[in-house]
């Protein structure tokens, strides 16, 4: 990993686990909590990408809301509003991945400057942050507020270049998600993909530069090159 | 269903049946034909929908061939590259569904100009048309080909509308994909959502104006509606 200056993440299933949200469905609707948080994030993903298309935004949380309405009627489940409210709340309050905050610490540590891009309005991100305690890892929380469009829009990605602050070149783009990882790649950032599931690329005309099965081992990939750079 | 002088449909899923691949798919990969049917379509919009906010149009065959690799790549299934030609030439084979063909006939008999607009080029939905010997029916095969982009970005019902000649209001858009239908309401079309499958409809601010559980049905609708109104 060369030439990298600083560093910008994905948030939503990068550094926190959008799956978390499958312990309060499963309680609200025993036996179905999985099943409920796997088609909200798909149906929310959709949302973002249809409703970018149509040019008809509505921000990521209105989209997780319709995501969660749309989620319980297909599957015939009773949703009144403060069941609504509190699912949807759920996703202010994600838990990062396990190994994010060792992963943050040490890039810091190493002098790097840290951003997020979000999907998620600028209230939403910084209240995940806040919740989680991990406020002091970053300089720069992005949100697609700006532009009013949402992944993987390519005004998405040059709002990340100009807010890091650097040449697109010198910043690693990290993202679980192979689709933001592919967009990213087409924009021209190098790329961490962290493949947390042991999933299959997708196949959309370009790979990622890296690849690595979790934060930890993407952390080492970045600190030894660092380290090599520096003996050289 | 007033007004109504014309009528557009989509075609995959709405005219033909795409899971009419999973036999093929079955006979090349036993027990896996409908599980791969069913990622193969998802795959295939998803690349439509991404590669349309990422600029990055590739026709829908290439899309329909880059789905059917990852579908292989994900279920850990070998494709080699006749077998890959064979599986993607499913797509120009596919069946119309069981009400189709007199669904067009008794709108033909009863003097309504009928089009197709859809995803695949203009060579694909020709050789899809005349494989099912549908070829009488259509006065305009339309292709999102002459836009660059993909459905649901508004340029591609603003083509409908240009290329059925009458103003959007008096064209019946006929779509069973309802994300398809959310479009066509939201840009101004009179749509008829075909809910083959009981399902629950998008929730992206916008609803059918009709709704029928298959073509039969919504042809006894509109013409029992013509008939009222030629009676008044």
């Amino acid at each position: 990993m060369k030439n990298i200056k600083s560093i910008v993440f994905d948030l939503y299933g990068t550094l926190y686990d959008v799956q978390s949200v499958s312990k309060l469905c499963e309680e609200v609707y025993p036996t179905m909590g999985d099943a409920i948080a796997i088609l909200w994030r798909q149906k929310q993903l959709e949302y973002t990408w249809l409703r970018s298309l149509m040019d008809r935004y509505v921000n990521f949380e209105k989209t997780t809301e319709d995501a969660l309405r749309y989620t319980c009627a297909h599957f015939e489940l009773k949703l009144d509003e403060t069941l609504h409210r509190r699912l949807s709340d759920a996703y202010l309050h994600l838990q990062p991945h396990r190994d994010t905050p060792a992963a943050l610490q040490r890039l810091r540590d190493a002098g790097f400057p840290l951003g997020i891009i979000s999907n998620g309005s600028i209230a939403t991100i910084s209240q995940v942050v806040e919740n989680s305690k991990l406020g002091w890892a970053f300089d720069d929380l992005i949100s697609v507020e700006s532009v009013q469009v949402f992944k993987p829009h390519s005004s998405v990605y040059a709002l990340a270049e100009t807010r890091m602050g650097l040449p697109r070149e010198n910043v690693l783009f990290v993202s679980s998600n192979a689709w933001d990882a592919t967009a990213a790649a087409h924009f021209g950032f190098p790329v961490c993909w962290v493949n947390r599931r042991n999933s299959v690329f997708e196949e959309m005309g370009v790979r990622p530069t890296y690849t690595a099965p979790n934060l930890e081992t993407m952390t080492d990939m970045l600190l030894e090159q660092q380290v090599a750079l520096g003996a050289a």
